[in-house]
Order: C-alpha cells, then sequence, then structure tokens
C-alpha cells in the first residue's frame, strides 16, 4: 500500500496541499451530517487526528462509513485540502474510504472520558486513548534520548544479565527463577531440594541492579551504561514501585562524585529538552489535562541549575524548619533514612528544584559506596526531584580493596561472593561512579502521570500480571 | 580531572600536537630500555591504544612505572608529539605517569593469548582483551544503530513485559518465576501448590516473545518495535543457544509480508552499514584474527538485495539438488522443517547472499500466521544468512477474527487465553507484519565470532550463570 502518514501531512502540510493521497488508521469520530460528514482519523504515526471530509455525493458507500464504530480501520484516499482558516492547518477531501477492519458497538472505549482505573482493565486498548498515546510516545522519546545521550558521549551500551545466581545484590527482594516441577522438585536424601538439578545447577533469580556487572565493563571501556529491566519482589502496592522496572544504570571510570553528579544533571536535562523538542502536542496535552504545571517545570528544570547539599547540611536544614514551627511525622535527627515528606521538603520548598543530596551516613547506604574521610559519612548523591522525590541514587564506588574487604566483613558479608567484585580492585582499580535512574520515575516525571501503573505498558505489580 | 580521552586524540590529532593533556588508561604492555621506555596505554574509549614515551630523566619515578604489571591504571600527563613516519600517528611524551591503581602478577589476562574458552572464566575481566573490546563495541554500537533505524521512520519504542502470566506463548521451554518458597511452598487443601498466594496470585514465567504485547501498540502506533531480554529455559547445549537473550521484535500495521520483509532487510543493511562505519578497527581486528572473510562478507550483504524464494520453490531446489547428487542427513519434501544443512545450502551454495523463504506450510508454523489462500501456507518469512542460519523470524499475522479463532481451536489452545489477542481482530482489525530478530545471532554475524557465549556479557546457558 503506498500510504502516508499522518505525521508527514503534518510535517509539510504545504507540499501536500492538493495532492491526493492514501491515509490509513482508526476512526475516532463520525459525525453525519445526512448528505456531508466527518471521519477524525489517527494512524498513531503522531498525536494529532486527521479530519476527513466526505459527501455523499461523491462517496458511493457513504452510508457504510458514516455508521463505523470508534476504532474501525480504515483506508482513505482524497485530497488534501489547505485550510488557514481553520484549526486544523488541512484536511481530506475523501474520494474512496475502504473498510479494512470495522470495529463493534461493544468497543470498551467510547468516547466518554474512561477513568485510568477502568484502562488498566484494557491495557490491549488503552494506547489508543489520547492519554496513552502521549504517554507511550513520550517513554518511547525518552528511551531514544537516553541512548543518544550516551552514545554520543562515546558511552558503551551493556546488557548486563537478568539472570543471576548472586545472592547478594541486597537492594530488595529477589524473585526465584527454576524450571524444576515446583509441586514435586527432586530432593537430595537430606530431603531438601537438590538445586543441582535445576537449570543453572544452583538457585537463581532475577536481577535487581546490573551495576556490580557494569563496573566490570566500566573498568576496560572507562564509560557504560546499562538500560533493561530490573525487579523488585517487595509487596508494596504503591503509585510509585512495580515489581519489574526498567533502570539505567551509566558508570564511569577515573570519575568522582561530582562527575557522577554532572553526568546525572546533563542527563536529565537533554531528555527532558528532547522530550519538549520532539513531543510538544503531547506535552500540551498533558499539560492541559493531567498536570497544569508539567510545562513551566519541565522548562525551569531544564534551564535551572539543580541545587547540592550535604546530608549533613541537609538535616540542618530540616531541624531549622523544626525549630520555625515547620511539622514532621518523622523525628529528624543525624543518621536517619530521610523520608519522603524530608525529601519533599527539601526539593520542593527549601530548593525548589531537582536537589543532590550527598555524603549520607555509611549506616544507611550500600557497601560498594566509597566510604569518605570522616570515616562516617560515603559518597553518595541521591537526586530528589519535585513531586516524585528519589529519580537518580548514585555513588562514587569503594575503589580501595582493603576498605571494601573491611566493609564486607564488617557487613558479614560472604566474602566469595565478592571474589569478582573485589578483583576489580586488585588489578589496575580507579576511582569510578555510577548511578541508577528508574526510567519509569523519569516517564512519570516528564509526563505528570502520577501513577507508576500508567506508564508501563503492561505493569506487573502484587496480584497484577495480566495481558 | 581534566582529563582527555584517547579517543578525542585519535579524532583530531593535528589539534592535538604539542599540546599538553592527561590521559588515564590501563596497561597493555611496559618495555623498559633502560634509559627510556614505553607503556602502552588503552582507557576504553576507542579500539586504538596510546602510546606513553617515558625518559628516565624526565620521570622521577621512572622505575615505579617500568615495574608495573598488566592492566594497572596509571594517570599520564605528557606533550602530544606527533609521529607521522611512525605507524601511529602520535605518541605521549610523559612528564608525569601517577599510578592510580597498580595491578599484580598474577593477573589472570597477561600478554599470551587466551583461550575463549578460559577467558569465559574470566567474565569480569575479558572485556580488557582486544577480542572482546571489539565485541561488545560491536554490540553496543548496532543496538544504537537499531534504535536509531527505528526510531528515525518513526516507531515508537515498547518495553513489553518480561513477567508473563500467559502459558500460551508456546515458542519454547519457559523458566517459572516465583516468591513461594520452594523448599515448603504453600499448600491447598486438596496438597497442590497454592499458587493465590504467589506473588502475582497465579503461576508466572519469564517470557518468549513480546510480540502478542507488541500487536497491541501497533493497533495504536502503527509502527512499534520491542527491544529487549527473552529467555529459553531449554536444554540445548550449543554455540548458538543461550537461556536469556535480547530480541527486537518490530510490528507495522497496515502492511504485509512484502513490506515485513523490506524492512527487515533495510534493518539489517543499516546495522550493517553504521557498525561498518563506526567500528572500522574494531571490524579490522576480527576480520584479521577471528573471521578472514569478515569485511567482504558485510559488505556484500550490505550492498546485494537479498533473495526470496517460497518455501515451495526452495523444496524443488533442494530436491534438484540431490537429483544432482547432493547429500543431505535429512530426506528433502514438501511439509518438512528445513533443517541447518538446508538452510545452509540455500543461503550459502544456492543464493550466496542472504535469502527470505516464504510461505510455509501451515503445520510447521505459529497459530498467529496469516493463513494463504492456497489454505495450506502460511504468510511467514525467515531470513536465512550464510554462516548462522535463521537470524531473522517473521510473518503477516492472521487479521482475519474467523480464521484466527479456527486456529485456535483446531490446535487445541485455550481460547480464553487468548481474548485480547482476538479483541485486537474485534476493534479495528487490519493487515499488520512483523518479525524476530535474535539481537545475538546479528551480532555474532558482524563480529564473525562463532560462540553466543562471546557476544553476551555475561551469558546464560545450561548449568551455567556465573557473574
Amino acid at each position: 500500500m503506498n500510504r502516508t502518514k499522518i505525521a508527514q501531512l503534518y510535517a509539510d502540510a504545504e507540499a501536500f496541499g492538493g495532492s491526493q493521497v492514501t491515509v490509513a488508521g482508526w476512526v475516532k469520530s463520525v459525525r453525519d451530517m445526512k448528505n456531508f460528514g466527518f471521519v477524525t482519523l489517527n494512524d498513531g504515526s503522531c498525536f494529532r487526528d486527521l479530519q476527513v471530509v466526505m459527501n455523499r455525493d461523491a462517496l458511493e458507500n457513504y452510508d457504510e462509513i458514516a455508521h463505523q464504530n470508534v476504532s474501525a480501520a480504515l483506508v482513505c484516499t482524497g485530497t488534501v485540502k489547505l485550510t488557514p482558516e481553520a484549526q486544523q492547518p488541512f484536511e481530506l477531501t475523501a474520494e474512496s474510504i475502504v473498510v479494512e477492519g470495522p470495529s463493534a458497538p461493544d468497543y470498551p472505549l467510547q468516547k466518554k472520558r474512561a477513568t485510568v482505573e477502568f484502562l488498566r482493565t484494557q491495557q490491549h486498548l488503552r494506547p489508543r486513548t489520547n492519554l496513552f498515546r502521549a504517554v507511550f510516545r513520550v517513554r518511547s522519546v525518552a528511551a531514544a534520548a537516553i541512548h543518544s545521550f550516551f552514545q554520543d558521549r562515546g558511552f558503551v551500551y551493556v546488557n548486563t544479565p537478568i539472570i543471576t545466581t548472586s545472592d547478594c545484590e541486597g537492594a530488595g527482594e529477589m524473585f526465584h527463577v527454576t524450571t524444576l516441577d515446583m509441586e514435586n522438585p527432586p530432593r537430595t536424601d537430606a530431603g531438601a531440594i537438590d538445586w543441582s538439578q535445576d537449570f543453572f545447577g544452583k538457585p537463581a533469580s532475577l536481577t535487581v541492579s546490573g551495576q556490580l556487572n557494569a563496573e566490570n565493563f566500566a573498568m576496560a571501556f572507562g564509560d557504560v551504561y546499562t538500560f533493561g529491566p530490573t525487579f523488585r519482589a517487595e509487596n508494596s502496592n504503591t503509585t510509585r514501585h512495580a515489581a519489574e522496572f526498567w533502570m539505567i544504570e551509566p558508570e564511569i571510570a577515573f570519575a568522582d562524585l561530582d562527575d557522577d553528579m554532572d553526568l546525572a544533571e546533563d542527563m536529565l536535562k537533554y531528555v527532558i529538552r528532547t522530550v519538549m523538542d520532539k513531543c510538544p502536542d503531547e506535552l500540551n496535552m498533558l499539560n492541559r489535562f493531567v498536570d497544569k504545571g508539567l510545562l513551566e517545570r519541565l522548562e525551569h528544570v531544564a534551564s535551572s541549575d539543580f541545587a547540592r547539599v550535604t546530608y549533613t547540611d541537609a538535616i540542618k536544614i530540616l531541624e531549622d524548619a523544626v525549630d520555625a514551627g515547620h511539622h514532621f511525622d518523622y523525628p529528624v535527627s543525624w543518621g536517619i533514612d530521610l523520608q519522603t515528606e524530608h525529601e519533599r521538603f527539601l526539593t520542593e520548598e527549601h530548593f525548589r528544584r531537582p536537589t543532590f543530596v550527598t555524603d549520607y551516613p555509611v549506616e544507611i547506604k550500600a557497601f560498594y559506596m566509597r566510604l569518605n574521610d570522616d570515616g562516617r559519612t560515603v559518597a553518595a548523591a541521591d537526586c530528589l526531584v519535585p513531586g516524585i522525590g528519589e529519580i537518580v541514587g548514585g555513588s562514587q564506588r569503594e575503589e580501595r580493596l582493603d576498605v571494601l574487604e573491611r566493609r564486607i566483613s564488617e557487613l558479614g558479608m560472604d566474602p566469595e561472593q565478592y571474589k569478582y567484585y573485589c578483583d576489580l580492585r586488585r588489578f589496575g582499580t580507579c576511582k569510578h561512579a555510577g548511578f541508577g535512574l528508574g526510567f519509569e520515575r523519569l516517564v512519570m516525571y516528564l509526563t505528570g502521570v502520577g501513577n507508576i501503573r500508567d506508564v508501563l505498558p503492561h505493569p506487573r505489580t502484587v496480584g497484577n500480571a495480566e495481558f
């Protein structure tokens, strides 16, 4: 089929004026005015619709088309008529319309506005709505921008493994992966499950982070990044947690925490600018119907320097706020894990922009983070953004073998599990750093959508893995 | 650290001539000629090394550097000296060299050439070798090229889910995913495992394909693609099978099998050209040491039209070959599943280029492939390439609800499992097609590497999920 996409028409309307084209897409609405009518058609190539004008005189199957249901697939051939006075810059005067695939009156997404909760039960159809058409194009453009950002800077993309036999990642509860017959697994003489008969010869799980693997590659390529799915088997039924989500984890050699924060800030601004540039229609709709502050916030973040504050100073700011009469549910003192209310105060009320909080107490951070000279904090940096909270968690990694081994031992971890990781410190160790960006949180930030279930094509959460 | 990458020096050597720069990287070799010496340094930013020249007079820690082990991390400051007569276009005359991280004499990858089998036991270090430095950069550049190819054409990237509760995909054995205590799972009164207590409330697995989900999005966006990990729990210990691998699955609406083949051919040529353009040093090395026909083959494929032959004609070609005295281990007759020997004969001996075989017997292909008018073949197209075999498997999808439902019923599949899939045919169905490209097979083809274990950062195969 020699078909023109609606995006092409909008990209160069003048050039198409007066030409005959064939457009194929799905009906959003049909209006029948008896002798003429309008079909609003969308083909998914862009957010905007095409208005198809049909005249009873010119179209022998006028009545057939006038009675099509929402979401019918049509192939429309006609002439592009420029309409500089009208709201849309052109329309298509139909010469023939063929029904490629009809829809039905029981199509679940009729024109009336459906709730997002209902649409979650219609995940196979919801991409056809304005909301999800916008969200999933933004998601795609943001993903491509992340690849461009890193590739343009010479980073090597590394597909770290999803299945892991390390039980040591410690970032959260893990899903087991097995091929054993779970009803009746093979057992050893002692009665325990005989893991040697499992697919990998031992227990396996779904990864919670590719970081330790990414470090292997950073020590060869210097700058690398991952972008793939990660998993948490946590029973947390919130608007911000999914069991399966995508994460970006860059890792940079010969780099410290400042380099790491610079990279995260540059990346976030680049992605925001790219989405603003490539998805103006989508963002306008989201700004109008989902989050009225969206465009202003994105513009602000893309053009302002992120704040940077140490954890110690952040605690002082929070304590001062308490002294000034601000109420927090959780008490504030040096050593606490910052709660959402604290993070929101810092980024939304105090700094009013994205804020890196750095140098957290060693007790509340992971073993691989570099111990600062004060002996009680580590070179970590979390980036908090207004409305979302933590979006990036990063750190300089402990590159000193002796310090790392001491930490592993202090925490009672199994050194054998970290042999390879320590090898990187034995053979040409260097300062290095990295961070993890939760991709869905970024998409929520870019779209103003408040529930992670609505930025994942088919979300997996506690009790839910339909579609 | 204000550091210059070696890739920057090679990109604009003239401009750096006479300037002082700081370079940080890892030692590939040190040669000590008593009063002067050479350090070959690689920082991972490009395939090429930097030759650092050190003079005893100029370097107070000359002896320390001269005794560094392979893979030590060094920070070298010096002057770029253009050497137009020498093999490398420039070298660095060192003014200071700081040992960022020493290596050790027991570094497992000494200069002598290690076997790929040994290197598979050193997956955390093997990216530092020439072979894997080349393979994993080609992999990264190819992945980025795939994103560019689709994004430039307006395709929407869809992250289809990894965890699935459909037991219906049928493309291969699946891994179970569970959070139940496998030693002692909760049981119903009848003694069976109580799946309602599992994380998703029912049995779950790792996906073998994102296609059915991708179709949901193709019916909204027109053109979409996936690029993510997929899984096979097959006990096949071959050089071409891994339990975890990455797949690209485009899906295009208002498109038939010819459009699908055009897309696959354009994509393969685009990726090959991009890798040839961006990784000349890597390909030259691979051509020299891994596969002497590599460059010639890639050039040939990028510039020649792929052959297209129906299954029925392919069988005739094979039968004629048998008549002419060619021996196949597996007998040839209409209806057989083509064996590797048959595929290789077609693509390597008969057509001598990548070859699409189309319109296979309905009995040997998946339920969702569109039934041809002859009633005995389906609109499938597999792309075979010399040296690899099948690299792309595609088809036009059955868009007719009645035919699809009949196939589901004939095959004894559970219609309830396909309710959503059939909905796409109820509400605005249209001709559409798609294919799956095994990314590791493509990387093998691009690099000449013969074992899938050597193109995956940390391969997962039967009995192996280390690192």
